[in-house]
């Protein structure tokens, strides 16, 4: 730290070289993140409330006002009447909410290391939360990249707190079969939530597949929460993930005093806590009601199948499967995934590798337009034919 | 949610309306909060930087040198060269992390469950904490307010992971004798953590006080890791924690694989995480220097004294302690705290109450002018002679 502050316009300076070395999301040439160019709606709102802390809400009614509205619309739209919840930092806290509230309640009848049941596919924030928690993961094999839903029952135990399945898996954006994890939740009287960090904004405003009709909300009687982060396909800038909870008692369990603050009680992980992304969100969810999310939604989707059946059409390339939501996983013959992504990064291309399984990973996200897709195939075309 | 999106007039005039419900800093009423007005040279960098996100570094190669940046200049202002650390949501995070590195460190030798011995006036954040982790903790008795240092060893079993000190207490803003309580930490091989949430961007700029030297940081060799917050006097908006760590390899300790990211690992605790904050540090670190620190701190200081010594003229007052930093507490003779606060609140100002003392609590932030308190004092002087 300089001793003396410097000049505000060599500071701009230095912010535009910094700022040169980001990519954008505008480019179109990220092709492997979950988040998006945020909204101008949404970010003019953000603006307008950038002081204000949700933390301490007494200070700031109307932003608590607008965070009760949120947390109803977003229960809403997962069919929850009277919902409880926050919004949050992203999808690490909510999950961190929801395991938190599994733990406290089986902790008021056991004594055991409490067990959580989980997908082998869940978001790696689980290898996070676990053992902050002491919470032992039990993690189920999948089946055709889903929770395999037949042998569930054999891993709960005893010390079972709770099961958490997905709703737009992080590598695949594959839906797990929720309505039959309810009712192995509800028959074992087990917790259950579900991580539809990615997939929340997104399945309520999809073309209804009768095929396959994704149930994974609150319509389901054995959810007690969900996950779904307006920052990501909701358009709302970073900060802002959701917690959607059933039980207003559940979320009580998180309640700790605060002494000298204007609210008596606090119920989310982290402390001061920006209004900012809570007034983007209202503002969101008014802006486009059902009607924008669908639009928005349904041309990602449309772009996801184009994109599949281009890809589709190279004799070299193997898909991992049929996409669920806007997220498209492939292979290469005789190419490794990571060595195709160093070369299609050198052409100005972020695509990103999956782990399980091993390659490559789109994500259709609202930056991404179809002139990109055109240009991105022509360049993977080349790197795949100069092998 | 509506089945159409709204105008957007509408909508902005709905925000105002919010907005109206919500108090200022700018007002100079907000008496009880450790947040103030974001700096505006700070907030047009966040603006530039606000669709960055830090845990997906390799898309934001600029945001991420801006960030390894800040926690170099934060840890030399600490007196720490090559610190580790991240600028995180908040002290509630900064604080998580460096429980979790404690506890997995013992727990890499030792079963029991962890224990951490905190001072009674720790913040509630460790009250979220130590459930959420499993840890026990212990607290300290107090001596004139701050942490009993003769009796710590006494509560040191074979189970005790970490110490946690404050550098300004939440309720009243006092150090604890943090060389003296390093000693013990070196003595006993304990990671002692230090809290200086609020008073890390004050203590370093504070004129030097021989009498009372306020040694809280890594000159302490002991300490090993320090929260410190930006976004309380360090003037960047929310969320903007830090969490600065001596052992890079404690660091580590948190690291979790992201497969699929543009970098391997991870290590906070929140995934998604705005660039926009770092960018706002690292341009008000840049913009004040530490001369400029010094004015913005020692304009509070200099008016908590006033504030004080006003106070200390109106007989029925009684002053809790004498401050270390811009926090004060009193009492009026007769008249509960709480009552006193919703007087004030009808009459337009948010004071706040803490728990312990049981008293009335004026954090002196930098939105705050002579002209207020001018103004506020007037108002409290005819509220006591009404009763």
């Amino acid at each position: 730290m300089l001793d003396d502050g410097r000049n505000v316009d060599s500071i701009f300076r230095d912010l535009e070289e910094f700022k040169k070395m980001n990519m954008t999301y505008e480019s179109g040439r990220i092709l492997g993140s979950m988040c998006t160019k945020p909204d101008p709606i949404g970010l003019k709102a953000y603006k307008m409330f950038i002081e204000t802390n949700l933390g301490d809400p007494g200070l700031f009614e109307g932003s608590a006002k607008m965070e009760s509205q949120v947390i109803d619309m977003l229960g809403k739209l997962l069919h929850l009447d009277d919902a409880s919840g926050h919004i949050v930092t992203g999808g690490t806290e909510a999950n961190f909410m929801a395991m938190t509230i599994a733990k406290y309640l089986f902790l008021e009848n056991n004594s055991g290391v409490p067990e959580v049941i989980l997908p082998c596919n869940a978001h790696f924030s689980f290898k996070k939360i676990c053992p902050m928690l002491s919470v032992k993961p039990v993690y189920v094999p999948l089946k055709d990249y889903r929770m395999d839903c037949s042998v569930i029952e054999e891993y709960i135990t005893d010390n079972t707190m709770a099961i958490v399945a997905l709703a737009g898996s992080t590598e695949l954006g594959l839906v797990d079969d929720i309505a039959r994890i309810s009712e192995i939740a509800q028959k074992n009287r087990l917790y259950l939530h579900v991580d539809a960090a990615f997939g929340g904004f997104i399945i309520p405003f999809m073309k209804n597949d009768k095929s396959h009709p994704l149930n994974f909300d609150f319509s389901c009687e054995g959810v007690d929460s969900i996950t779904i982060d307006p920052h990501k396909m909701g358009l709302a800038p970073v900060p802002a993930g959701g917690i959607i909870i059933r039980d207003k008692k559940h979320l009580e369990k998180l309640s700790v005093k605060t002494p000298y603050l204007t609210k008596e009680k606090q119920t989310t992980v982290v402390g001061t806590r920006t209004g900012a992304s809570t007034a983007a969100t209202w503002t969101l969810l008014n802006y486009y009601g059902k009607s924008g999310y669908k639009r928005i939604v349904n041309e990602s989707i449309s772009l996801t199948k184009y994109t599949y059946n281009q890809l589709k059409q190279i004799p070299q390339i193997k898909l991992t499967c049929k996409p669920d939501l806007n997220i498209i996983s492939f292979k290469v013959e005789n190419m490794d995934s990571k060595l195709l992504q160093r070369k299609l990064l050198k052409l100005g291309w972020r695509v990103s590798v999956s782990e399980n399984p091993y390659a490559m990973r789109l994500v259709l996200m609202p930056h991404v337009k179809k002139e990109h897709i055109t240009e991105f195939i022509k360049t993977l075309k080349k790197v795949i034919e100069e092998k």
